[in-house]
């Protein structure tokens, strides 16, 4: 299979135009039907695929980094009648179940980032749908601040996902209705079982839109609503830096890029997953609000894109490595004096490449994969920002080396800004329920590095050996742990993973995305007269009538 | 099929042996292999199927009533060297997917009630594992207060479901593992994949179980460990009940209690179910310390417990009925009778009832179909603890009648002691997020009944409609819902319904639960090859390798 690239660039969109008007920008949904993600269906009405997703995802990005002035993104399309239908149903009804499940995963993935960039650097968005909105369209719209229906007699709001495809909206549109929108529950039932959707009025008395807009007074209400948004922003962002392209060289046996490596091992099922830490320091220019040209490149930003990189292609093109050993490597004091310089820097630019860190840790322990973290290297440098990774895996492999070579360093990074999408940050999720414990950690850890018999001792380190049983233990653990079922790895570690409080974030991944999954394999949907597999053919769906 | 019968008796058990002494309670585990829910399988070494299950369930809940002065209960087991080894596989590989599925969903259902009464109800337990403690064994004892192992060099807690049948610890233990023990998330990723378990003092530091005791020492100190529960419990209970018999009328078109009924359309995969009101004022003896005759059948305790009959019935024994309208019938007044002389009695008995409401109504909001109440006759009595149905259902139709004499009550039942799982009451969850729509409700309530129509326009009728609408538009939206896939329904209702926070319980129905759902769907578990279909054979499973 071709890898799949989720680099792109404004220059190369094929579904999106971009137009930024001082403090606004406009993001122009214009699928080109004609240029599917793989070939074998077209994506008509802008209904989109994982293509068109890409390129959301990288638009919101490259707002965020490379245009600080916009403070208001407007999201509409280049269709009339049209918004956007939502997921293409053909692509779904083709894609086999893992692919289908990551699909959801990064779309979701994205709606949250746009969210983010609301909450976090004052770019509010408005999503403008002149025109007929369904399904993952209006899931889209949902994911946005604010939400104007043209009022035009016919477009409506619609999840028709249910009653046509026998499916869920499943980018996290049903957790949205109630509990972001905080649509009536009995209201939100009548609406997803509606498949001809909502309109006009009533649309906006049930919370389901802000608006409702006459096509005569569409452009005005839209570009007045939009300085509205752009004027309450609080949070400015900047200095402009451009993202650097990543471009990895890949092969079968790796994927490399400057600081990150997969190694793959497709035989045993496994793979290395090596960040390495900077090799010099921060630049100056990091606490420089003029910015400069070093910004781009500057380790925190650019290793996080990489191993953001890494980890989508690691889910959507090595679907059978199940097991993951992660190592770093370099001077810990250099990642340290990376996250200091990161949490000390006033500017919007280091808050962005922050945020980027934790959207990427976020993303990281989304990833249905076992991880184990491992420092049996005097060069391993788990620390901060990278002892994160450590924390996220689901077991931590530390070498009990007698010269204390080894050892776990902590930072700024560690102390709770980069939280799970539970809201907890990673130790305090380890030591749930336990925050003295957490306290001592960070405490020890400003005192310098931390050997692995302490790490051990403290809760940091799973396991611990020496060189006699070392090797032995962890290839025991890894070959066993690639041996067992992956869906109920899957499962499990969904499970453990997300300790203590839920959000609509992890309500999402871990709820919605549950059962939408299981929805996904019952042949009332995907069976070969399930309704997602006969979308678009004169033959009705047979349903089996059990209730489960 | 034969009716499943949830109604059992201490004199009937075949799976239990409970004995009483003072205030402490033993139940004693003692499968027998030879009398399985159905035949197929025999429930060697303590496994344990949904008649084991049942006869828990109904030792708990006769404790609660009719053994106020039982303060701690020890849950051990008869034989030696076993403690329990869990759900029954060959139960489970027998088993179709929606049996499956309720089975799992009742007992975490049970074990959430040993959680209630130790929470709420002066009544705490302590599991005393002297030997293997595997699978739903280990669950058990995971919704206990505490946990003693035997320290005996062999007997160790464990979670083989991952590593040998490729399937989750179903019932709440990933959960309460990490949320409730609060066992370090990597820790717990090592236990829930060592087939073997963990035994001794690691049981212990790792906080999987509170105490190790030799066999020598085991009496006393589970002896003591059970007076020391008893000694800390504040909540009296009494006084005491006893429950008395249900024993419903079954037909192939109905089920009869005393005040429930389920009229079964078996053709149009619908059903009604409707709940009586009280005919009486509640009695005297209500309020009074020292009880009477009259207690065991108040209509607060015999129609819930009628209602929970109901649902499991409606859930294990009508597996195709996907639409449940929901009527009741009667004098408002005297709902509200009951509920307020519940609510203003001082006794244990009196807060146990509440508590059972609770947990019946707990129990309808995760029952798998879709609930429209109905409000369209005269008689209807949608009033306090029965308005908690109506709020509780997918949907609530109401009848705009000239006359008004249609209408809804609030009671004291109404503000707040009825939670979901969430935490919430119905209203809170109905007007998440907006509390004073919920009091002006509460204060137009305690004016008196609420017409349809303003019923409708306070937001508690999703649909009023008049008497030429009314029952075109309520068969069609029956009809329609009748028609979708009850796969899809059950996770948008389950997505629907539990806005706002989560809980220990809502992770355990909402997310444990549908990634088990998800993996019991899987080739991998279920499959030809699977691990569960395998187990016991010398075939080896074979895994498909993608993740997902």
């Amino acid at each position: 299979m071709d890898p799949t690239h989720f680099e792109t660039h404004p220059s190369r969109y094929r579904h999106w135009k971009l137009k930024v008007a001082g403090d606004t920008a406009t993001l122009i949904m214009a699928v080109d039907d004609t240029f599917p993600h793989r070939p074998g269906y077209e994506l008509k009405l802008n209904s989109y695929d994982l293509a068109v997703d890409i390129e959301l995802a990288d638009a919101v990005q490259r707002l965020r980094f490379e245009h600080p002035e916009v403070k208001a993104l407007v999201i509409t399309a280049e269709l009339d009648r049209v918004f956007c239908s939502g997921a293409n149903i053909y692509m779904l009804g083709q894609s086999n179940h893992s692919f289908k499940v990551n699909f959801c995963k990064f779309t979701n993935e994205t709606r949250i980032a746009l969210e983010d960039a609301s909450a976090n650097s004052g770019l509010g968005s408005l999503c403008a749908c002149k025109g007929t909105t369904a399904g993952g369209g209006y899931e889209l719209a949902l994911a946005c601040d604010e939400i104007v229906l043209v009022d035009d007699g016919n477009s409506a709001v619609s999840f028709p996902e249910t009653p046509l495809l026998a499916v869920l909206p499943g980018t996290g549109g049903l957790t949205r209705l109630v509990d972001k929108r905080r649509i009536r529950r009995d209201r939100a039932d009548v609406f997803c079982t509606t498949a001809e959707g909502i309109k006009g009025k009533r649309a906006k008395d049930w919370g389901l839109v802000d608006d409702v807009v006459s096509r005569s007074k569409w452009d005005d209400a839209i570009a007045a609503r939009a300085r509205a948004i752009a004027a309450r922003q609080t949070v400015a962002r900047g200095p402009a830096v451009v993202l650097s392209e990543l471009a990895p060289k890949i092969s079968d046996r790796a994927i490399r890029y400057r600081h990150v490596e997969i190694s793959i091992d497709a035989g045993a099922r496994t793979a290395e997953l090596v960040v390495k830490a900077p090799d010099a320091p921060p630049p100056a220019e990091l606490g420089d609000p003029r910015g400069g040209p070093e910004l781009a490149d500057v380790w925190s930003l650019r290793a996080f894109r990489e191993l953001d990189d890494a980890l989508l292609r690691l889910r959507f093109d090595l679907p059978e490595i199940g097991v993951v050993t992660l190592r770093t490597s370099g001077d810990p004091k250099q990642v340290i004096a990376h996250d200091e310089a990161l949490a000390r820097s006033t500017t919007g630019f280091a808050r962005e490449v922050r945020l980027l860190q934790r959207r990427v840790l976020k993303r990281f322990d989304n990833t249905a994969r076992s991880f184990y973290a491992v420092a049996d290297r005097p060069e391993s440098c788990f620390a901060g920002s990278l002892l994160e990774l450590a924390l996220g895996a689901d077991r931590f492999y530390m070498l009990l080396d007698g010269a204390e070579a080894i050892a776990v360093s902590t930072s700024v990074a560690n102390q709770g800004f980069l939280t799970m999408s539970s809201g907890l940050s990673r130790l305090d999720a380890r030591f749930y329920g336990d925050p003295a414990r957490v306290q001592k950690i960070l405490a020890r850890g400003a005192e310098g590095a931390i050997p692995s018999e302490e790490a051990e001792a403290l809760g940091i380190a799973t396991i611990a050996a020496d060189d006699i049983d070392f090797a032995d233990e962890l290839r025991i653990a890894v070959e066993e742990r690639a041996s067992l079922s992956p869906d109920a790895l899957t499962g499990m570690e969904q499970s453990l993973r997300f300790v203590g409080p839920e959000t609509l974030e992890t309500k999402i991944f871990g709820r919605l995305s549950a059962w939408q999954n299981w929805i996904f394999t019952r042949a009332n949907s995907t069976g070969e007269h399930g309704a997602l597999t006969l979308y678009g053919q004169p033959e009705r769906p047979q349903f089996q009538w059990k209730r489960t």
